[in-house]
């Protein structure tokens, strides 16, 4: 082990404890961008977090949505000054429900068996507070930091980042960076180190069927139309039985993957059993009946998943009702070339081809898909830090099956970027009993200052490329 | 006008607003029995309105369930001791949800506009007291009653009766008697008294489809199977887009309506602009693309409605999850001749032969459907007094589209059976803002009093009959 990763390892593990709690605080606040909660108190808490750290904040709160945080740390003495790195979280989470699911309260940080538990410990306030605490170990070890280092840290990520678009344009300068960190990340279930360089798009959907004013009597249902099953109706259109998109004009523009990229594909791990086991999943993955490499498919295919429906009476017992109207949001994850106006459209005029004209689309969240050129030496040296701090074998995605606001970055601020982070593959993320394992915590605070430590050289081997 | 009818009119008039209060509080107990709320309170109150009107009570709740409440009260000194009519009734209503489209609460009984609004107005707690109101007017006006009356009132109607039959089987000398009015009716949307002589039978189920243990990012649809398009999938092959049933063996054994039956239906009448406007439809009736008369399909055409669908999130905004399972609620409403079970072992088979056979389906409440024999001289009687007392058309279906516990009743006790009661064509029974109006609970008493008036004789004719 060099010097400095062990000097490193050892001020984490003091630092640590005290870490935990402020992530604790954090944690605690229930900033639920889908429902408006605690959005004021949680800006100023990631304010203070920053400034406890010694950084300086801005807080934008010009051009609508929640507020952005903006933190800045300048080089120290011993550092370069004309290098930055940018680190991109969100203080959002997403909604706790089904709250009867989780065996801890969502909001009260709880460590059982040396996992932390609650909404956002991996998604995304656990990485936020490692990369502070990564801060504070490099002022204490190295006597200040390599290079400037900035975070933006918006509040509408889990609600697709609506307003984002706006203050990375207005505020580019001051998010210039020459590398970014992206949100999230973690190890699989081998404890993998498992990281992205790029990201899916989105197209997420509600389809509204009306029927009626009111709810009636289901009795009437001989004669008056139900809502409900013109939605399935529908919706049996848009997909079949064996799971493919019937919506024509979906696939329309898909950028055809790299050699380099497909390649990288066959590279990354896919553990089927460990997955359904952790899952708990009941049928076979649809890949399998389509003849599909799921490899492939998480990176390279669109997607148009059910997140949820609702219709009519859904409690104990029969209520005999025929509902007046019926709903289903549609998450499509979409891959580069795709654009989710385009979906939308396509599902539009789908539904008026199949004699739908009357049920509704409304696009609640739009994003287009990145990937950034993964060849970057600023990822190798990512991977290769990450392989010296947490002694594992790591996997670079062209593209993660998640989605987030990288396109936007890519295109304004032109920089590479890697996603990693603190998670694990039981984190949990979006579902109940979300949680990160204390240990992940610390290796993730580790590799975050040795990759900050080695990085102004790792980045002038970029310049010096580019001369080239 | 008769004598008689004028002095039953004059002495409800006076009883009335009393009554009204009595309904009142029978409205604020919350007694949803699918919910299991308030029913030892709703006893306790249904058998002292009934000893409050001078009748005596039995509380059945032997067999399970919730009790069966039996009223008796004897025939006075002039009336005829050897005749007896049963009133059927249940002190049970339907959940109020949802609870945000109510203008005034629920339980709160609120008049505004000649209407008394709140949960069972109509169905059914308003005609249990019009009808124990008749009692009172007639042993004032006649000083005694005519003949023998029963109450039989249950408390699990609106979940389908599923603890009667036990009841009705044992207690079948206690509840024997010569006719017998069921519990609802009332004015159509013309003010036409609606009446009928039997009842559609039900097949209530959920079909559930379960895809893993956990809620999961709905990334991970690129390859897992999703439990909601499932049952969509599953859903879409058992009714077409033409509204068309597709389960094989449904339409098994139905009995072939009868002449008379069919002569019946020709003269019912039905308004389609009236109920369109009545519940704000968006669209034709179903019956009009597949060219059937809507009548027709109300009495002689069983259905398959969905009365819910739940899947995943259904909150405000967009949360990004592929659900663990998703659920339905399947209201198949049944025709004479049909039988739930038959129709439950269809829809399993049904789902097995077209590959969902991970799909499971419970039957929530079944129910046979029941057509009494309208041409009996009971109920002409009560169709001519409802003539007298209301100055109204009167019609006569072979059974309504909604559903009862009838089908036992017939079996069991063998006495004809007619349906009427205080509700109006926007009564909204099993929605919110349910309503009865004033005006037709006070003619409600009017005619049963009239009806139970004449009652002897005209069962004396039926016994005439019998005779030849």
């Amino acid at each position: 082990m060099s010097k400095t990763l062990e000097a490193l390892r050892n001020y984490t593990k003091e630092i640590v404890p005290a870490s935990l709690e402020i992530l604790k605080n954090y944690l605690r606040l229930q900033s639920v961008s889908a429902q408006h909660k605690d959005i004021p108190e949680t800006v100023k808490f990631v304010a203070e977090a920053i400034e406890e750290a010694a950084g300086e904040t801005q807080i934008l709160d010009d051009l609508g949505g929640n507020p952005v945080v903006y933190g800045f740390f300048a080089a120290g003495k011993d550092g370069d000054a004309t290098k930055t790195l940018l680190f991109y979280n969100h203080y959002d989470v997403q909604p706790p429900e089904p709250l009867d699911e989780w065996n801890t309260d969502a909001f009260e940080p709880t460590v059982v068996d040396g996992k932390l538990f609650a909404r956002g410990a991996a998604d995304n306030k656990g990485d936020l507070i490692a990369r502070l605490t990564a801060i504070k170990v490099l002022n204490e070890v190295e006597g200040g930091l390599p290079c400037n280092i900035k975070f933006l840290i918006e509040g509408e990520e889990e609600i697709g980042s609506p307003n984002l678009i706006p203050y990375i344009v207005k505020y580019k300068e001051l998010f210039q960076a020459d590398a970014c960190i992206w949100e999230f990340g973690g190890k699989d279930e081998k404890d993998r180190i498992s990281m992205v360089a790029g990201i899916k798009g989105m197209a997420y959907m509600e389809l509204t069927s009306v029927g009626a004013d009111i709810d009636m009597h289901s009795s009437v249902g001989a004669y008056v139309d139900n809502a409900a099953w013109r939605l399935v109706q529908a919706l049996a259109t848009m997909k079949n039985k064996q799971n493919e998109i019937l919506v024509e004009g979906f696939f329309d523009g898909i950028d055809k993957p790299k050699e380099a990229e497909k390649q990288a594909v066959q590279a990354m791990p896919f553990n089927e059993e460990a997955i359904s086991e952790l899952y708990g999943l009941k049928r076979p993955l649809i890949t399998a009946a389509k003849g599909e490499d799921p490899r492939e498919a998480m990176v390279f295919q669109p997607t148009m998943t059910i997140c949820g429906l609702e219709s009519g009476y859904t409690g104990e017992g029969a209520k005999t009702v025929l509902p007046k109207s019926a709903k289903v949001k549609l998450d499509c994850r979409l891959v580069p070339g795709q654009d989710p106006d385009h979906i939308l459209q396509c599902i539009e005029k789908h539904l008026e081809t199949h004699g739908f004209h009357d049920i509704t689309v409304s696009l609640l969240n739009g994003q287009k898909a990145y990937r950034s050129d993964f060849s970057h030496p600023f990822i190798a040296h990512v991977m290769q830090t990450a392989k010296d701090a947490y002694q594992k074998e790591t996997i670079l995605a062209p593209n993660s099956a998640g989605t987030g606001p990288m396109y936007i970055f890519g295109k304004e601020l032109q920089f590479p970027i890697v996603s990693t982070g603190v998670g694990w593959a039981g984190s949990k993320a979006h579902a109940p009993n979300e949680s990160i394992r204390l240990q992940d915590f610390e290796q993730g605070v580790v590799h975050m200052a040795y990759m900050l430590s080695g990085l102004p050289a790792a980045l002038q081997t970029s310049e010096n490329m580019k001369v080239k």
